[in-house]
């Protein structure tokens, strides 16, 4: 841990620098220190993890007379900074007003902060390969001091809160006038779930979650929106602000992530919508315009958003899939989502309409995917795919549940989104470790594994014969 | 159809003249005529299945005052050109002895028909790159005449019957003295189960598959080492055949195979082995020596055969949620087997590996593999995990069952397995029809698919910018 911050101060050192010294901190490492961004990430999140869950531990977080295990206490902050949003206790019954505000600044803490080592991750990586990505002004001169992390660090937490502030003022003000909260009351109900919408983090001060505002646009439709922004990442946010005129100037990065993103919410409204239509347990006995409006705020959630108005365990088979799915490819990189992430997935879809037309290259908005791009993108889905299998299969065997409430609460663990059956809580102790696993692995593993991935990308040095086994 | 034959009969023109002629057959097409190969195998293998439909539908083909419906001889004529082995009828009860003549016919017919035909398209997609590949003694001169094709097609019926003759004549044997079977009946159920076995079709001619003969190995064991020579595939056989002394001077595709293919029966067995241990509807009862061949044979069964000797509906949510996965896997490409095939298994997995270690290139077994395999591994996999998905949210609405049934059935039958958890006779028609569609799909639709693809592969024209989103 010392020698990591010490690693990482000398990096910073050789970045204040590089105009002296000429040396690039970003150039092909001499040592093996190129490995140390992701393991910082991890370092942070495991430190702010092991504080949250010790604050969480002290008598006054809780409620009364009860108690708070180790389990529950480290699966709660964990759960927050991860912002995943399962829960093993009742958010607002167990914890105190101090263990709320805790979860709070943890849920803050984790969604600012993975947004912003991500993106500074992601400049490192970009900058290295010497293509320019819209950050910041000085980008497109390759050029990155620290100026740049300190604006960016500026910028997304001038972003995040904006939002956080707008939606928290709406709730706030509909608990007020509409549900007749006590002002003081209906500030901190409006401030906690606008940051809860916005960091995607899913956890509710309501035992039903939002199931009590199900018929109600004004709070639905804010939090929908808040978690669909916080879930596009920040990049796509900051270049949208940047040109919201001339979409012609997004990066491949951001239009990747608005397509796929767009495509995977119509999906999700869709599905939810049409499957659950008639499902008396869920949509069934609702007015149709409340039919719609729970669509679109359960086609929402799988971005990964985690609230919800109805009963998750009491869907269909087949929406609960079809959510596995949508929650195993997520949201944006660089935000508060969590799965393979939407780029991710869009690079796939391009590489097989690239195949199925013939095309020796693969070409997305008038650009080439690079080689590597896919290597990347192939290696994170598939060891996805091993880790969320691997946890299945323990918890086939170690549990009762049928295949798909344990599919659903691992991808869902580790895709961050929150959503569950409701067997989170009955899991034996070993099994709730093993999702505050997921949840770390689902956050932290894509963007230190494929920024690790991506500064390694060595230039061949020689050639082996190339061979063709047969595919299929 | 008329027209798929004339082109086809065109292109043999071209073969047969090429040496007069010097035009290359296989060389970048003029026309649009290079899709024909795969159209030849789809319209193939729909003449032949429709042909054994209508014989199945004759009165002499089913026993006693039954009648057989449509579905039923539909599925079963698919079933058994695609040598899948799903029955929605009980083989032996239902058919006489003519259908079960059929039905062997069908099988032979399927089995070695993908194999020659998977084969030949595979010399001219390894020739049109220019690769060499041993599959004949002028492979390494970059030329193919309708003399290859013939030495191809009789060298591919030599070993089929060769392995079939073997099998049948153990289990005749085993039949006629120790079950005492008379020997024209032995004789009978030796080359059917022997033909089947190896062909990997997985239908029985008894009701309860080959459980009867559970603690008997040498029944099981040849059953099993036919199977696994089937799901191999032709390339691969012939070349252990040619140098089996020599492993060095394989082809990257036989070592590929090979060692995918030992890793997935390894896997196969000790996860069925373990988990069904103590479960007293499968192996619980058994004294161990029968646990452990039990355990083989049902570790076998994914590679792609399809018999069983417990009843696989009893076996645990783990062991068939494993088993989903090694039958999507499949076997050794241009085979009996189905599924995405060990190879693009195998593809995959270097492919991670390679960008774990951060190298630029992939390698394996001391050569690259092209960009456009890794391309065509990734568009195959995720075609066919869109396929399962669709197929399995269809089945989730429209039948009761849960999602480990619907999932294992549906993965059974893209990858021709023909494994079951009993669901497959009580699905309504609409259901059934369904899998028909997917166990023709799992056939054909990887071995055209993935040779069409590479037959149109071309080179690049003008180059697009690179970009490089971010991933994760
Ligand atoms: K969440
Ligand atoms: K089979």
């Amino acid at each position: 841990m010392r020698g990591t911050l010490r690693a990482w101060r000398s990096r910073w050192e050789r970045l204040r620098n590089r105009d002296r010294v000429g040396a690039d901190p970003f150039g092909p490492p001499r040592s093996r220190a190129w490995q140390r961004p992701a393991q910082l990430v991890v370092a942070a999140f495991a430190l702010v993890t092991l504080v949250g869950t010790a604050l969480l531990m002290l008598p006054i977080a809780h409620e009364g007379p009860k108690s708070t295990s180790l389990v529950q206490a480290l699966f709660t902050a964990v759960s927050a900074v991860c912002v995943a949003g399962l829960a093993v206790v009742d958010t607002g019954q167990h914890w105190s007003t101090f263990g709320e505000i805790v979860i709070l600044a943890l849920i803050k803490t984790g969604g600012v902060g993975i947004m912003t080592l991500a993106s500074v991750l992601g400049m490192v990586v970009i900058r290295r390969f010497g293509l320019r990505m819209q950050l910041s002004a000085q980008a497109e001169t390759r050029s990155l001091n620290l100026g740049d992390v300190r604006s960016l660090v500026a910028r997304i937490f001038v972003i995040s809160t904006t939002c956080e502030v707008v939606v928290s003022l709406v709730l706030t003000l509909r608990l007020w006038t509409y549900y007749e909260e006590p002002f003081g009351q209906a500030l901190y109900h409006g401030v906690f779930h606008g940051v809860a919408a916005f960091n995607n983090a899913g956890l509710a001060l309501y035992s039903d979650s939002l199931t009590r505002f199900a018929a109600d646009p004004v709070i639905l439709l804010p939090v929908a929106a808040a978690i669909v922004l916080g879930s596009l990442g920040f990049p796509v946010l900051l270049e949208m602000r940047r040109h919201i005129r001339q979409p012609r100037r997004w990066s491949l990065h951001t239009k990747l992530t608005l397509t796929a993103s767009s495509f995977l919410l119509v999906a999700g409204i869709v599905a939810i919508t049409v499957l659950e239509w008639s499902n008396p347990a869920t949509l069934g006995a609702m007015s149709w315009p409340q039919k719609l409006l729970t669509g679109v705020f359960h086609g929402v959630m799988p971005r990964s958003g985690g609230f919800n108005v109805v009963d998750v365990g009491q869907m269909d088979d087949s929406t609960l899939f079809v959510t596995i799915m949508l929650m195993f490819v997520g949201g944006g990189s660089a935000g508060t989502a969590g799965g393979i992430k939407a780029t991710t997935f869009a690079v796939i879809f391009v590489v097989v309409w690239a195949e199925i037309r013939g095309h020796p290259d693969v070409h997305a908005f008038g650009r080439r995917l690079s080689g590597g791009a896919i290597r990347q993108a192939l290696s994170l889905t598939f060891l996805s795919m091993t880790v969320v299998a691997a946890a299945t299969v323990y918890l086939l065997i170690t549990t009762p549940f049928p295949l798909e409430q344990i599919l659903f609460e691992v991808v869902s663990a580790f895709g961050v989104v929150g959503l569950s059956t409701g067997i989170t809580p009955e899991l034996p102790g070993q099994a709730q470790v093993l999702l505050v696993l997921l949840m770390f692995a689902g956050r932290i593993g894509p963007i230190t594994f494929a920024s690790a991935l991506a500064l390694r990308e060595r230039t061949r040095r020689y050639d082996l014969p190339e061979a063709r086994p047969i595919i299929g």
